[in-house]
């Protein structure tokens, strides 16, 4: 991997080391020391050893959330293990803190044992409100997630897979407003099956979507297949009925969306030429997209999405996180459901009141996106 | 345990939450996204990715620690558990920021097993730039901070142990001067053999003091006594040559120096009157001590000093874990040794010109004894 030194990115960090910082909420002063600190906090203590609940009121618990990486899928760089996570997980502590006004702490583990993992989150689990995980190889996350919302008493979300899956039903939503069709009745074609295309794939079935093909990079997924891992054999379950076979050419036939959370430049104009008419094309991979906006356009798309924010609709997951975390801590939500994803993908989608072929999701750092996600726990709650 | 829910420290807690919150070095533009995040911060991670060492640099590593309980031995309050721990972690990263400048993140564990609390610690470390341990019952203390010394390649340092040594080292050498005692000669007791006082037991030593006599809640330790754990039969060999027997009082016969880290009201006038001349009295229960200041006089000690900020020579160890952790973050240490602590209390000494019975110890927030302690890594580094 080749690294530039004169990165912007890298000078910044020369500069200024970690990219947050503690701050205390009050100033120190020989008065107040007795109060904030012994013997004073004793009081505190006693209060909450009495009753556990009273650490969601008098201590940081009530706001704090641990993003948790153990490094095995950073970005699309890989398994590059915990200390090159740490600046990511930083990053994400910064977006969740300007965005969320959540206070988040990047912890990157020293192990990628799937048990060991789950272990050690359980017994970090009572200084935080929440637990976002990020940058988790699949199929390991599934577990690992699973695990952990059944075990801990406090929520649990795999940004990779929920963040990712709730911006593009939210895009949808609105793609298919502006090329009229429905949900029931389209045909969608996800390329790439991990974290994220696995969850979108459960998550727009959920919304109603019939048809779906999965592709990997072995070819298009369906019952009977060569070489699937145990989610993999789930999703032919679920998905690809007709039993249709081939490369992710075959599986654009016919197709009216299509979602690539995979890897860059595998489409071609051809490719997008067998789709329907008006075909909606989510070009995720980043920074380089399965096909650049201007080739798909070529092809016959309608609507062209990616993750880029040099292009017209940028699905970026950072229209989500903050949300999620800022409304399940407020509402005390201790699960974040289905039904919580889609309500938080209806609720960004409906911002923009008049979608367009250009303009299906809000800007990046729109500001009513975060109270827009973070009221869906307030209904829900009710 | 009886709180008082109108307590300064409960309705201060009640209106801020946490003491300490997490804050950006940058305030978030859509400029700036894409180099504080993604893409840029890819260069980051790739950078670290090809050498881990640039995680000091370029990440919170560079002045990130973290305060760890298991919420097993808090305060006097005993085994109150993880949730009531944190209010105490909390203040005590609001003291690293506010005295040492240095970026704290309180964790408490869901597990008192010695084991798993290693392969935890050991597993989030390649978060944080040192490891300061808190509130852990002894003698379990011992065998976490001496394995993770051993295994983990940032520092480690058990404050309620070394902490405490350090600053009652610091007040016994000015003591020392006031009375115009040597070390060598003095005979010292200490009541409370747990993590302070065996650590005490073990600097003042390596300084020089030749006689010790330890008492815990059976009286004098000896060799050979019944009920002695294995911490106990270590002291029983290097305390107590001439191995006398029986309780405080008796220890106290013919004694120069009293340290208590133990239990309140447990010594009386009439037990002081045994010492020898200008005895001096370290009465650091907290917050009532092991004697009152007026009584320990009135059985004629020459210089008292205790935890509490309402009377003279308050010994706090908020006067030792800022620096400790400041030098060894700025001077890359990765071992504080023995010879680090007794530079410590050097250091901490010499800025009171001149002691006297009512000035053996700088005030708790003096501004130059978190220098003065971080100065001491920079010359052992030399």
């Amino acid at each position: 991997m080749k690294s530039q030194t004169n990165h912007p990115s890298i000078q910044l960090s020369k500069k200024i080391g970690g990219k947050i910082e503690i701050k205390s909420k009050l100033k120190l002063t020989s008065k107040n020391l007795a109060v904030l600190y012994t013997p004073g906090v004793a009081e505190v203590s006693r209060a909450i050893a009495k009753d556990k609940n009273l650490a969601k009121i008098y201590t940081i618990k009530k706001n704090a959330i641990a993003v948790i990486s153990d490094g095995s899928a950073v970005l699309g760089l890989g398994n590059i293990g915990p200390e090159a996570a740490l600046p990511v997980m930083e990053g994400k502590a910064l977006l969740f803190k300007e965005l969320g006004k959540v206070d988040a702490f990047p912890i990157v583990l020293d192990t990628q044992d799937t048990e060991e993992i789950i272990k050690i989150i359980k017994n970090l689990a009572p200084t935080f409100g929440g637990i976002n995980l990020e940058d988790i190889s699949a199929p390991r996350c599934f577990e690992i997630e699973e695990r952990l919302k059944k075990e801990l008493p406090i929520p649990v979300f795999h940004d990779d897979q929920h963040g990712t899956a709730i911006v593009i039903l939210a895009g949808l939503i609105n793609a298919l407003k502006v090329v009229g069709k429905k949900a029931e009745r389209i045909k969608v074609v996800i390329s790439g099956v991990g974290a994220a295309g696995i969850a979108t794939a459960k998550l727009i079935m959920r919304y109603g979507v019939k048809n779906i093909i999965m592709v990997d990079s072995s070819g298009i997924i369906y019952k009977g297949r060569d070489n699937l891992n145990p989610a993999k054999i789930k999703l032919a379950e679920i998905t690809n009925g007709k039993i249709q076979k081939g490369g992710v050419r075959e599986a654009l036939s016919g197709a009216d969306v299509f979602i690539g959370v995979s890897a860059p430049n595998i489409l071609t104009e051809e490719d997008i030429k067998g789709m329907n008419k008006n075909a909606i094309i989510f070009a995720m991979a980043n920074p380089i997209p399965e096909i650049m906006p201007d080739r798909a356009k070529a092809g016959g798309a309608k609507i062209v999405a990616t993750g880029r924010s040099d292009f017209p609709n940028q699905l970026n997951n950072v229209l989500v996180f903050p949300g999620i975390f800022r409304g399940a801590l407020d509402h005390n939500v201790k699960n974040i459901t289905e039904d919580h994803k889609i309500s938080a993908a209806l609720a960004i989608s409906r911002l923009i009141k008049k979608p367009t072929s250009g303009n299906i999701i809000p800007k990046a750092l729109d500001k009513r996106v975060m109270k827009a996600v973070a009221g869906v726990f307030k209904s829900h709650n009710m």
